[in-house]
């Protein structure tokens, strides 16, 4: 059973800061052996690839194959369900389209003291795509992290996926080839990470990895920030929705669904106005989870994560919103937009009542990599920024420098940099 | 000596190479002692705080106060000479015109299938700024790293920053009145990080830490990294000037001084096409450097990590300067735009002879809070968007949901998620 609070209870804002402070996060610790394991690709690189993939994907680099093709890629998009495809081109292209719009402007202007002074953006040379093997290999997941990555001009696009046995996955490959990725590696793991981040004989390094993994990719990553970009500190996935009594309850129960069934560890709440409607939603989810192929995942995290928030009026839900600065928050109610305005955190927002949350895990075009953990008090979704940088730049002429440079000699003097103050007192002259 | 290069020599290629691989960075490994400090602030709190501040500080807070008040930076402000109280306000004012054209602007429109979509940038609540005691307390620092935070719309802005043995320093507390800090305490190091990122009974947490520190604070933010947002790993500091015959000597060497002279691990590199201007330089360099205050640093850092790189042609200065990736690179020579157009990887860049790397740290505009080693590769400097975050949006009617609703549907039957297609289908009825 879900945990149930109602804000008019008394010891309700207790019971509500517990859920907010409650961690979902495996406390799993793999940070030795992935130091270890990224010392041993850093020194040994190759070799050091091909040992960890054996022992942990049984696959035989050497023997199978250290990349798969590009014409093999190819041949999955080609052999590819029609309508699949068609789908996965529908969401590319949306995708495209809506990360197109993401790519910022060049700044370059000269002020009424007569410095020239701008930003310019550029793309890294090279970005890393993790891919899961198994449950979590997801070809939309393909789409969204590589496809801003291209679009912000990226040269060089690396995928890295554990192809456990040697088996890949057809749609994960078609995925990599309608986003134009241009090369993909069958290495997975921290050894992949760390391969990316320093780069081995084979594998050229990146200057950015992005894209999801287990506990020792993330621990990877983590360790790696700063001699690479990365995406974000990911964690279990959530979703909030606040809906009123005007909403069908089936359509509501299978929102929440659509989150619970992604991991034990994810996490549903609703928080509605009406406790009619919160029995009939946790009435409907019983009835829904056994038609689910993730029965037994989906009644787990329900069970052990879930929640049902009952408040005295809608107008509270946007504060303990805040409070939850949830990735995902539906907004199914009649007036979406006001209550919007009052929401300041959360990863990504689903307004009205026809908006179910997966149509922007595949469709829409906003990405679905998003701040999980209350992250979305200060993080952001994907966008083609984390492909990105920005360089300043400062122009001054004699005149401009006569301007503003007396007021760096005295602040150079004042912090005890000399060179700093004689550096710009010379051209004073 | 610094290490002198000739691009026509045959081991030119792998000393270069050896160059942009160096490390600088000391290899202190204090990761165990700041995890310890950070648990113990994050269960006992403002006890721990004051313990350490005790040991590390030799402050008693309980009896010298924990918080600088307003009044006292007040103060500060009020006595400060009035030459540096001007220089300060014009760095804070052009520092505020700059960011507050980095403002991003919202996104929202309608396609052509009725799927609107947008994005709404919002700020942190609250954002920790992190300022050095001793040496490295810059008045100008302050500046640059509170007033994106307030440009940006940050509603409490934290500093902390160690008193040692209870002494302030009074600059930085006057450029704390002018940028508008919220409040100061006097804590510093890890200690004060963790208790940023977690909070304690005084300090209320915050969302985004920023500033820099010492081993033991830039290791706390990097393990603190997904529990708040931080600004970026910051190594030493370091600058490459591209300069041709034409320049005075003295100028550049005054440049490449002012890099020097932070610390010893710091970084100047020339890059020239002229033996003879070379020489004249670092003649230059060797005469000024015995009347700095800062000489015995600029000397250890100019003779240890200087470099001098003589090439055949400034045409092949940026590709050279991409591989270096420096923080701040200066561009004195006749077409400086010209050279600019070519390079990709910058913190920021300083056009033409009067354009001063020092008149950026302090009244330009530009932050200074840049990318160091190597990272300008993919990261920026700091901007007004670190303390902001970005929250998509989607809201589909019935008729949007049907014309994308079906391809969402077929995606995450193939993926095996079928609480996902479910939301979507129940909607398309």
């Amino acid at each position: 059973m879900p945990l149930r609070l109602d804000s008019r209870d008394p010891g309700f804002a207790a019971a509500f800061a517990d859920l907010v402070d409650a961690r979902r996060e495996a406390d799993e610790d793999v940070s030795r052996d992935v130091t270890a394991i990224i010392a041993k690709v850093r020194g040994k690189g190759d070799a050091a690839l091909a040992d960890y993939t054996q022992r942990f994907d049984g696959h035989d680099l050497d023997a199978g194959g250290w990349k798969v093709d590009r014409a093999e890629c190819e041949a999955a998009l080609a052999t590819l369900d029609p309508k699949l495809r068609e789908a996965l081109e529908l969401a590319a292209e949306r995708i495209r389209a809506y990360h197109a719009a993401q790519r910022p402007e060049d700044r370059d202007s000269i002020d009424a003291a007569g410095v020239r002074m701008g930003a310019r953006w550029t793309a890294v040379d090279a970005a890393g795509l993790y891919v899961p093997g198994g449950r979590a290999a997801y070809p939309s997941s393909v789409l969204m992290n590589a496809i801003p990555a291209k679009v912000a001009g990226v040269g060089r696009l690396t995928m890295v996926t554990p192809t456990p046995k040697g088996a890949t996955n057809p749609l994960v490959l078609a995925a990599a080839a309608i986003a134009g990725v241009d090369e993909v590696w069958r290495v997975g793991g921290a050894q992949a990470i760390a391969a990316l981040a320093y780069g081995t004989d084979r594998i050229a390094p990146v200057d950015v990895i992005v894209g999801p993994g287990n506990a020792w990719v993330a621990e990877a990553k983590r360790q790696l920030y700063g001699v690479v970009g990365i995406d974000m500190v990911a964690g279990p996935s959530e979703i909030v929705v606040v809906a009123d009594a005007a909403n069908d309850p089936a359509w509501i129960a299978a929102d929440l669904l659509s989150q619970a069934e992604h991991d034990p560890t994810s996490q549903s709440i609703l928080i509605t106005d009406d406790a009619g409607f919160a029995d009939k939603v946790a009435a409907e989810v019983e009835r829904q989870i056994p038609n689910l192929s993730t029965a037994a995942t989906a009644a787990t995290s329900w069970a052990d994560n879930g929640a049902i928030v009952l408040v005295g009026s809608l107008d509270e839900a946007a504060a303990l919103c805040d409070r939850l600065a949830p990735e995902h928050l539906e907004l199914a109610v009649a007036d979406p937009e006001r209550l919007f305005d009052k929401v300041r955190h959360a990863g990504s927002v689903f307004l009205g009542r026809h908006t179910p949350e997966a149509v922007g895990d595949y469709v829409a075009g906003p990405n679905h990599v998003l701040p999980t953990g209350r992250r979305a008090r200060f993080a952001s979704g994907l966008s083609v920024l984390d492909f990105m940088k920005r360089t300043s730049f400062i122009a001054l002429d004699d005149a401009a420098v006569r301007a503003i440079g007396p007021a760096a000699v005295a602040l150079a003097e004042a912090e005890g940099l000399p060179a700093h103050a004689a550096s710009v007192a010379l051209r004073l002259g």
